[in-house]
């Protein structure tokens, strides 16, 4: 866009917010702090604000909101639970944060589909609390209680994605507001379908730039009769990377694998009790029948023995799991309490797992050769892993560092045939990434964008540039 | 496209034919035998001949192919195997054929990753032949030997498709050369990705309008360690459905559910010597362990026992396994053969499981209501049946009979909240069912087709119109 085109769209700002506030009332807000919240997130950087933002409550709110905003051209920029880790709900250019917390309703369960329609406010967690009565669950676990919203934009997935895949797999359809103001339903509940175009899985993962989600049709799962859980120390990150493979290839249906470096380890130690012998090692979890997690467990275990690792300490308690995967999540914690006062970064690469040893290992002796902190975990059954930097962020030199090291990463990544993100999305952080990632394929992205969004109201400043 | 703009682009093809010449050679035909054969698939319809079927070997040669279709703006039709059954291979504006069958080179299989490489003209015979000694397989499975990159552009799935998925999930990349002659791979080989569009999906299933499909990189799987397989009566479409929702519902992770209807039986019985009873029967087949799939077996014996369905007859040898997919392969066979002389065509459709029972009886007290012939096929575990109907060409009540059904069977769906096709795709067949289908997404699908194809040159006159 040119800078007079820019000028002229924030000079209509104010006729947009008097318009907005007429049917919004008191849910449109330009209260500074309510501003400043909704344009930050979970990262390092200070976000930008939006110009006001808007509590949204209803689908037919949201068509009216896009057809306002698109009158005036003014920036929209959906907006969650907040925690974003790459920028998504920053506001570069001003605009209207819209608010989807209050779109909280469950629509519908449907249990002999196996499925469920809920509005974008939903999180995670208030999901599965719903669900606890019918036996069913919704596996998809990015760590923080985000928003279904928010998880289907960012394409999300988290520990149970090597069982049950990601949110590109678990959304089986949705309703979005698009930038004409046009409500489109993507997709008939079938569960399968070859009736054109694939707008559900367009719309998943693109961050808001396309339309703002307003109902979300999910897979759900039975919660299985059997789960059994447990860790597995290894000699080396090598080691524990082919027991993944081997699992994996042997057909185990593990349902989550999870390492965590040495590093880590010694922090979760401290942070969570642990106890466990400082070398890296694999979280696990099983889900089948009682007697098919005892077996997929045995199994794993053989396989860890022959690599070295072991060994294989698993149960089935409730408590004992729910401790264990508390640690697994409360990994970030862990190392950020041992770094007080700094920022952190949290990024992550996905590579394919033939090469994620290679991957860890080499990010692990960049690390140590620039001297810099920064504890690994990683939902290896899929080759993705994250990596936490910190960062006194009024020293110049250190984040200099930190986003060096970040570059390094992603581009490693990248020549391994690997992607800059695995699941936290692209937002503005990792926009420099996307030619050297796409080539050619980022112009049809653009192409994309440009024709579903010529006046580029949704989310600008995201994931491409126009 | 203009009338005017339609006769130009017609004048045009003889040079394009000639230029097409210099650098094909022989491999570039205008025999009428060759344009007929390629202008025709499996459906009752005579499809329409190109002007000329390219058989090109390379990327780089269709690269050039279609910088040639687009100065002159003539059609390209990408083919196959022809096994097509909506249409997709006619060509009712004209234009170049473009044969890929001979790039059918296996590119890479990455054993560790599980995944491989593949040229669009690799049929899945074909792959699973090549994959033999690794001990992996590729499980979607249509029925025909199809080619990937066919299936890849109609979204196909089959029998397997409960347990591992459609194309949808199984191509985790590909390489397609794009309407303007630009070749773009739409993804890293990593397992997931969160790095913008999902220009992969937006391809799989497009059927060649958004351009030229010539590699594919799908996942594969460890062949199971244990397979079991067996049919179980039941003494009503609605019980067996039952069952197989139970099934899901429990975990049960069934690899193949398949419904034959009684009519069905019968003609299996006859054509491929079965000996069942003739009820509404589930063909199943379970992989895992070899424990693990006895427990499997044993569980959905008690459903089908609880439900007045069995006895369950199972069994884990190969060659009973072999004669059983046999004849549900040939179940159309067995179909064609009762009527001899007319022409046959196969429609599907998937409704939510909840709503299968109900779409399947409703159908076949149409069929009954209608007097049409009509036996009954599903991938049930997806919601997705087919029914085979047959024609006398000539007899235009018979034809115009057809068609109402098939416009009846396809409303039917809709209104369960359905889709218009589980797996065969569009078309010609099913276009005018998408407004229908899609409402606004429709123009949402025209949009993204004018931006990518704003000459309409890939596969026009399928899917949609501009």
């Amino acid at each position: 866009m040119s800078v007079t085109a820019e000028s002229s769209r924030r000079n209509s700002v104010p006729q947009a917010i008097a318009e907005l506030s007429e049917f919004l009332g008191d849910r449109l807000s330009t209260a500074q702090a309510v501003r400043e919240q909704h344009g930050d997130d979970l990262t390092w950087n200070k976000g930008q604000p939006p110009d006001a933002v808007a509590f949204v409550q209803t689908t037919g709110e949201v068509e009216k909101l896009v057809g306002i905003c698109g009158k005036y051209s003014v920036p929209i920029i959906p907006y969650g639970t907040g925690t974003s880790l790459e920028g998504h709900i920053s506001a570069p250019l001003g605009g209207v944060s819209v608010d989807l917390s209050q779109m909280n309703n469950i629509i519908a369960v449907n249990p002999e589909d196996l499925d469920c329609v809920v509005e974008p406010g939903v999180t995670r967690k208030a999901l599965n609390e719903h669900l606890r009565d019918t036996g069913l669950f919704f596996p998809i676990d990015p760590g923080a209680d985000a928003s279904i919203g928010g998880m289907t934009s960012t394409r999300a997935s988290g520990t149970n994605a090597v069982r049950y895949g990601t949110m590109r797999e678990n959304v089986l359809g949705l309703t979005a507001v698009m930038p004409n103001g046009e409500v489109v339903r993507t997709s008939r509940r079938a569960r399968k379908s070859s009736a054109g175009y694939d707008l559900t899985r367009l719309l998943v993962g693109s961050e808001g730039t396309l339309g703002v989600i307003t109902e979300v049709n999910l897979r759900l799962y039975g919660i299985p009769e059997g789960i059994s859980a447990g860790v597995c120390p290894f000699p080396s990150v090598e080691a524990a990377c082919e027991a993944v493979i081997l699992t994996i290839q042997m057909g185990i249906p593990v349902a989550r694998i999870e390492l965590l470096d040495e590093l880590q380890v010694q922090l979760s130690n401290a942070y969570s009790d642990l106890g466990l012998k400082e070398s890296p090692t694999l979280f696990l979890e099983f889900h089948g029948t009682q007697a098919g997690v005892v077996e997929q467990s045995e199994m794993f275990g053989e396989i860890a023995d022959e690599l070295g690792g072991g060994p294989f300490d698993w149960a089935t308690k409730t408590e004992d799991r729910n401790k264990l995967w508390q640690a697994r999540h409360d990994a970030f914690w862990a190392a950020k309490t041992a770094m007080p006062g700094k920022e952190s970064v949290a990024s992550d690469v996905c590579v394919p797992i033939s090469r994620l040893a290679e991957c860890v290992e080499e990010t692990r002796r960049d690390l140590a050769e620039h001297g810099l902190y920064g504890p690994i975990v990683g939902h290896v059954g899929d080759g993705n892993f994250h990596v936490v930097l910190f960062c006194d962020m009024d020293d110049a030199e250190e984040v200099k560092q930190a986003n060096e090291f970040l570059d390094r990463l992603v581009m490693r990544a990248l020549a391994m045939d690997g992607t800059c993100t695995g699941e936290h999305g692209i937002g503005q952080g990792k926009m420099k990434f996307l030619q050297a990632e796409h080539g050619a394929g980022l112009q049809v992205m653009r192409t994309i964008k440009q024709a579903i969004d010529p006046q580029n109201i949704m989310n600008p400043g995201k994931i491409i540039t126009l």
